[in-house]
């Protein structure tokens, strides 16, 4: 089967936040892979043969070994390709501190931006004074910094811009009504960065176009209040 | 404020599992810190001023540093205290599948002991069933070697342990009713060598003290059917 020969294969879904970590960490390391892109409502055999436990992308196939989680992807793959800029920083704390954040965007904001997207009405207006709250306290977790890990693009900033990105395009749904006034210039001199790098702008799609997908889910998910 | 200066206090619970894995991980690398075990129904200024975002348990606070997650403490502990044996395996690939079981327990496993513990009728039919699945996939990557990592007690080991031991005392609540044929010889040969490490046999807590606290939580929280 295709994907289980020597090289880097990885499974992946456009709109996914996990995936586009993958993909940032992998062009950062300049690792050329195959990239296969799933369809959710039917995974190919490959996906359910490498990730037989969450049955979910993201997966990166190396040397026809799976590697699951994102987080854990992106870890594997500072420490199996270990030549180039390291993604996570050397000092012990700094790194609990970069994996404290990037779990946090995993957990809290991700289901804050998924009331927001799909939840009841209650849940809904809970998100968006939590996503109000979240970007407040990543815009002091930056600080002045150039990027979170300091001078260096590197882990907690490709952890995080995914899912700023979401924001931003739940922001610009009009049928969402995510207060435009959560406006962070820190964040969006951040952003700005982020954006130069080429590992980035490659990888986060046309915000026009997740918006559309963002309206096309939230049509079919959203319960009838 | 105490545990702000010099040295490493831990904030803690005694049933948490999530505190045990640290506990665990101090001993083996020979820690020495104040331990404080913290009420979770008021809980320290300590504690809200360390970890102020989750406010959660365990936090380890290293010269006046809090590293939260317990995973991620874990981790913090093998890199800043790098001396005697690695807690984590070197190869980048036994690494990652190290970290995706540790991540499966913190979710997965957690969740269906909950959901057995006190949740609906429903759910905890549910629970039971996934438990049995989830103890037989961890038999399954164990396989024949001695501990999860190979040959050495390790970060998967200390991972695991403290949930399969909530899962023997969930098993002997009678009311709880968690079937007794869930039994897994490699689990239980391998529970019995973790058991000979100093680490594990003096942070477990007393089965029959868990099974008490099992069964008085259930009956505050358990629904009314």
């Amino acid at each position: 089967m295709a994907g289980e020969g020597k090289g880097v294969v990885l499974l992946g879904g456009w709109p996914s936040p996990f995936a586009m970590k993958v993909k940032i960490a992998l062009s950062e390391k300049r690792v050329q892979y195959e990239y296969r892109e799933e369809d959710i409502s039917n995974k190919s055999d490959l996906l359910l043969k490498m990730n037989p436990v969450n049955k979910l992308i993201p997966v990166l196939i190396h040397d026809g070994r799976p590697v699951c989680e994102s987080l854990i992807i992106v870890e594997y793959i500072d420490e199996a390709w270990s030549h180039g800029p390291a993604l996570l920083p050397s000092d012990p704390h700094q790194r609990s501190r970069s994996r404290f954040w990037a779990d946090f965007a995993n957990k809290k904001v991700l289901s804050s931006l998924q009331s927001v997207w799909f939840g009841s009405v209650e849940a809904q207006e809970t998100g968006k004074k939590e996503l109000a709250e979240w970007m407040k306290l990543l815009g002091n977790e930056l600080g002045e910094k150039a990027y979170f890990g300091g001078e260096s693009f590197g882990y907690l900033d490709l952890s995080l811009v995914p899912y700023y990105w979401w924001f931003l395009a739940l922001k610009k749904t009009l049928d969402v009504g995510l207060a435009s006034e959560i406006d962070l210039p820190k964040l969006e001199g951040w952003l700005k960065r982020c954006l130069l790098r080429e590992s980035v702008a490659e990888t986060l799609p046309d915000q026009d176009k997740l918006i559309v997908y963002i309206q096309q889910i939230r049509k079919k998910r959203l319960p009838a209040n």
